[in-house]
């Protein structure tokens, strides 16, 4: 199986503003995406970027491709013979053992949910399944896989569900991580504070 | 294994207050307990209500305790002999094989965390844990299990990791509902908004 990761190179993680510089928030864009990579390296799974720019990488191979997200993905959709895996870049509570259920997980089309309607990762199995990143993808996809007759399987994973977009998403992180995003959050003195009613996600400065 | 699901019979959710009613938050409330029970019940557990009043509710024993949920949950935990899991009211996403896989998971304490550093579900087979659901219970509770040198195991669920505190919440029960509270909610005219860059709770009155 073919195993996707698209990472956009240009400014990402626009919602982190509040806490991280857009320097920083490259840097931990890339932090994250080595985070899944890795996870993934732990599987069989050998996987791939397809990334919007080149951008050095070891180990893993960078396919590049500036159109936006949902284009990149099904042009390598439409050649591809092998059933393929699209796992987002910005899951760095991804372990091995959650991606290893998403990759095994029988079914055409197998989704994994993330909040708010997004597909943080999928295999497709089928064909002439093409994805659609915008808006609520989680429903236009769970229609697609219809509209085609596919058999659709949901991965049931809040490892997987948690894309990190906005700073609440980084006090998962930090609760959660196992890799280097946690860490590097640590090191640029993001930590949780534990003071309120709620936790919430301070940076010290 | 006891399984218990505590609920706060006064003024539930108030964090939904901009979306509903407080007549309408107390019906929500117990339509999402409906749906847990019938997911416990799809289960081999038989479960119980633990109370913070009394409250008709057919087939399922109810106990009162109307001390604050710790201290409630916790002279349960002080008294059984046999293990317990304890699941939160406010679950709708949650499944009988979202359930199962928390209640065979082995491990003296069994946790399935909440965003935010809950503690949606666990389960103990230690005779000396105890409960904190306070602030970010999650770690309290890695803590306590480690003071006591108990085995811990974590399930990896999106729908159990779904608790229904915010508006932002109901969009998780419109997309992946399966249960009543799904129902009751467009029934009541909540909708999802696709018509802006991200998906929307709106009410359509």
């Amino acid at each position: 199986m073919r195993v996707v990761v698209p990472f956009g190179t240009r400014d990402p993680k626009t919602r982190l503003d509040p806490v991280l510089s857009a320097d920083e928030r490259m840097a931990f864009a890339r932090v994250m995406l080595k985070d899944v990579l890795a996870a993934l390296g732990a599987t069989p799974a050998k996987p791939e970027v397809l990334a919007t720019a080149d951008f050095d990488l070891e180990d893993v191979p960078v396919t590049v491709d500036d159109r936006p997200l949902t284009d990149a993905v099904n042009a390598l959709l439409a050649v591809a013979s092998d059933p393929v895996a699209v796992v987002m870049a910005d899951l760095p509570l991804a372990t091995p053992t959650a991606l290893t259920r998403l990759l095994e997980t029988p079914g055409d089309v197998v989704l994994a949910p993330g909040r708010a309607g997004g597909t943080n990762a999928l295999v497709t199995r089928h064909p002439d399944f093409r994805t659609d990143y915008h808006d609520t993808s989680y429903l236009d996809h769970l229609d697609r896989a219809h509209d085609l007759g596919a058999s659709v399987r949901v991965v049931d994973s809040y490892r997987l569900s948690t894309d990190v977009d906005e700073p609440d998403d980084l006090l998962e992180v930090l609760i959660h991580g196992e890799g280097d995003a946690a860490t590097w959050l640590r090191d640029h003195g993001v930590r949780i504070d534990r003071s309120g009613p709620r936790a919430d996600v301070v940076r010290e400065r």
